[in-house]
């Protein structure tokens, strides 16, 4: 039988595409219990229902169209945990209010993702990285929290990575992106910008997938060295981001060994049975044609990566190999939920 | 005054996809004069016109859609030269044929292209290579030729290399390619297949880029050593490839001095001023979003390859970029009409 | 407490689109356990697992994924009730055999469905078509019985017209469709067809829509009078048909007072509680830009047509308005399994 | 010999969709030379080139690049002829003033069009109402002008109507259009709102097919009296709007009738040869797949209008027949040049 805790929970900037998937992955989640919503100025004071462009595809539940939408700050929420999808800008100052207020925040914001008494957490790989918490609650003199998920491309990719470094070391990752466009928030992408077409470039996400992997793969207090270049590229897809890696290794592995690490591969969210820890994180598929994203991106809900077409690599000591995760689940709310979940886990909320 | 040679000139495999590419490049090409196609057994007998489902966008003119279609015997050809559009299955005895009864063949097909006394060419990259036909007319003992260009992804890889390997050297490349559904041929790509979504796998495509590349970049008698490492995908794209290329170069090299290498490239098809040669063979651009297939795969009527984002690699002592090109004219026809005209030029027609 | 009658269950043609729809449907259904697959020659003796190329997104489970597929012959299967997704030409015949084998046989082909003793059905629309079947077993004496569903734009069509009938009466409907690409089958659509791209002709389809449309809507013995002109176009959608449908009522309406109607429209299998009856068979969304298919095509889980904009319209006294419906579960093999679960409730299996 | 005019003109509005499309149509016009555009106050002082969000294939030509934006007011603006790409808020006032300034204004916006003394002109529809601009002077007591173009759809529509309303009459007109994403401008459609999408909604636009339909079928003094009923969806297509046609004649009229009426059509523009005016303002395809957007929005230069499948209708004593148009030539800034040349061939510049 599931406990029921009942957190009461927030979430931050709830309209966005972002907040839109936090709600629905919350929605009939044995802990977190969404009581509070909040939105831009122009949006405070309306109900959720009314005021939200859904655009995901089954709509929220009643309970949620008829919460009233709060303005963003600390006085204005009653909750045990709060969830930020605020955008990067505001992020920065107001999630700092509310961990001074007592918060635990989990953010999918890249504000304070680099700073050093900040947890970046994918918790398969970093799990570890949670004691981070009781050196920012030190240095920075308050009783909440900020806690980050990585970058949606990197959520992906570390996933993918750990079973390679915990097994035979990684010395240096060229990734190449094929991203979605709900990545892009909403509206987001022009229909005119990508129909029948690619863009190979998104703003500062390269920079994000190479220091983020690095944090998110090293030690509580060190970075790790491994080399990684990314190239990132937007397509015609609307969920799911698709990873061509190429991976030099430490210790020398073959396709099949590498394909086995990565299906025995499990970590503390399962041991733990984490409500929104997928059985199987990475899920390794065999076709000579998959992962594809229609396909694939829904996954163990959303939480698994899906690899495929593991081969050695004729420029590295090494592998290639593809990868799949959903770009807002993984990549972004459900990571933030399992964060959530592992923080509770060990007390921390 | 541009001389006119009408030389007379057959397509084989005149319906399919890069068959039509072809009737399209040589509508009012100053040398080369259809005058025959061929086509499959179920095809012969027909008028061109009302036998070919036409997927590209302005239709053949009257003189070829009044065509009749004829077998793919040599017998059955009037011809000065010969472009093969054929499958590649039937390509390999089928242009041996044809080279023996004496025509010179040039070929899309991947049938031959790996054969160390044919040509794989690329013009402004490896132009040099044609003295290999007199290597090939002394071994085969025929006076005909066999000469191909190189598969689609290939050619728009190598001529975004060549400047660099000529001014800095090569020693690893990495590339991801976003291909589009063209290169599969008509009808190629189900819908159901890439609508909302990616496919990571393109049958022995990584191979031939890998070898290919190797034999382009090299010399007469000795495939370059540069190692070359292909991860090849399906996009949603009509026409265009992209390609992320991440390049480990000799000498050090910085991105404004490869940049200025590619815009100052020319080659003998330039001097020459051959009639398909595109003026700029690399443009490079400075926006930081392009190159997009959509905006940038007409450049130099299809013939120019498009490069942008050339940045720093964190992985190599190198650079990387993206590039696109025309994947059925750069990448296919285009190409070979180019190989043509430099076979004439050169007194191999 | 739902009774099992474990109804040994038999999809003819189960490799195809539809086939793999109907092995979805009645994954974990309560009356019906598939335990025969029939296939092409080509594919007889194989595992069903290994065989198909599944394109739907959940793949089938270990089950069916292990059953053999056997010939489509009468002999070859033991079942109490046949689904067949067999491509039209085949159909007519087999289906005949399987009839006077004894088999209750419900079709998605449309080679039988304009036959006057066989019923052609929408079950929430002429359920009491059902009683065809006396007629059939008397004329063509055998035991078993052929039931169809109609084409998928009639599907979702008829039934948003149900309502509209019942209360108003019919004069004239004119209907403009833009359909998915799953209605064509893999691989079907070419995506060099599709993509950026609108195809307006779809074989055959008009002509169903307007014929099949006047049987269903008409009484046992006699099709309806009104008239029904149809235009019907591909467009780049993976599932879910939209339908601009015009009116011509017998009675003045509202658009409120059609909205009202299709609201509260229900028919016997509702009332019945069929397994796959959706609780509310047509959904009305007062949205201005709905319904949408990627939005609304899982509506009932595939079964509810979803209907919105209804307006007044300025050439017929009547209205206009929008449809969508799922074209591979209402529209295919949604509607079969349902008239099957109409069949077992009146005794027929 | 084309007679060089050099007609100083001006595009107010420059940097939008629309606006570019006007620069690109008057690239090498032989009357018309753009020597002024203007643009929002955002923009104002920037040069052309570095300003624009370029998003059709060609880039703008450097004379047009370095044209500095002006404030959209008629101080600054030294101009023959003025083209109007304002958005409908800003045009109502925006062109009055312009043409109290003494400019003749052709403008894209819906602001003026159903004004009685403004012309809405379709050129081969109605060029007669070239002389309501007489009327307009009087009224308005202004030397200017103010004209418009149609709606994109209704300037489709109407064209391909013209035939049919003089050889037989038209009684009612049924229309269901499938519009191109440029329709909406940039940035315009989300593409998360319309991959594997239909919108069945497009703001005031079937009000406005219906309204100026009338219109422009009209005499100079009365609105006809045709019955019309639109319904308008958004597909994911770059350009060309399709539309379904269903007709009710006055006379009947087989296929072929109209199909022959179609071909034969001429009107003014093609009498006068002026220089936009396609040589077959309505071209009829055979092909039982035809017209297609992308293969046919190109045809005439994107001015003729491509119509195919005509066949008897099953409502209406009538046709019904498929229509594309390239909407943002056609459908807008190529019909406002038509427009001004038919005023300058008739001295109204």
């Amino acid at each position: 039988m599931e406990e029921k805790n009942n957190l009461k929970t927030a979430i931050l900037g709830a309209t966005g595409l972002v907040g839109q998937r936090f709600l629905q992955l919350l929605d009939g989640h044995p802990w977190f219990d969404v009581t509070t919503v909040t939105g831009s100025d122009r949006t405070v004071g309306g109900l959720y229902g009314d005021t939200v462009q859904w655009r995901l595809e089954s709509p929220p539940n009643r309970k949620i169209a008829n919460l009233t939408i709060h303005a963003t700050v600390p006085d204005n929420v009653d909750a045990d945990i709060v969830f930020s999808a605020l955008p990067t800008a505001q992020s920065l100052k107001i999630e700092e209010e509310f961990a001074e207020a007592g918060y635990p925040v989990v953010s999918n914001s890249a504000a304070h993702r680099m700073e050093s008494d900040v947890p970046l957490m994918n918790p398969e790989v970093n799990f570890s990285h949670l004691s981070i918490i009781d050196e920012q609650r030190r240095k920075r003199k308050w009783d909440g929290a900020i806690v980050t998920n990585p970058n949606c491309t990197t959520a992906v990719l570390t996933l993918s990575l750990k079973p390679i470094a915990e097994n035979f070391g990684l010395k240096s990752v060229v990734m190449s992106s094929m991203q979605a466009a709900s990545g892009a928030g909403y509206p987001g992408v022009a229909s005119l910008d990508i129909i029948d077409n690619i863009i190979p470039f998104i703003f500062e996400e390269e920079e994000k997938v190479q220091r983020e992997t690095r944090k998110i793969l090293g030690r509580v207090n060190q970075s790790s060295n491994v080399k990684v270049s990314a190239s990132c590229h937007r397509v015609p897809v609307i969920d799911g981001h698709t990873e061509a890696v190429f991976v030099e290794t430490v210790k020398a592995a073959t396709p099949e060994e590498i394909a086995s690490s990565m299906t025995e591969f499990k970590a503390e969210p399962q041991t733990l049975k984490l409500p929104t820890a997928p059985e199987q994180p990475v899920v390794v598929r065999s076709e000579q044609d998959r992962p594809q994203p229609r396909f694939d991106r829904s996954e163990g809900k959303g939480m698994s990566v899906v690899v495929g077409r593991i081969r050695s690599d004729s420029v590295f000591d090494g592998v290639k190999y593809a990868a799949i995760g959903h770009n807002t689940v993984r990549g972004a709310a459900g990571c933030a939920v399992l964060i959530a979940e592992s923080m509770k886990s060990q007390g921390y909320i």
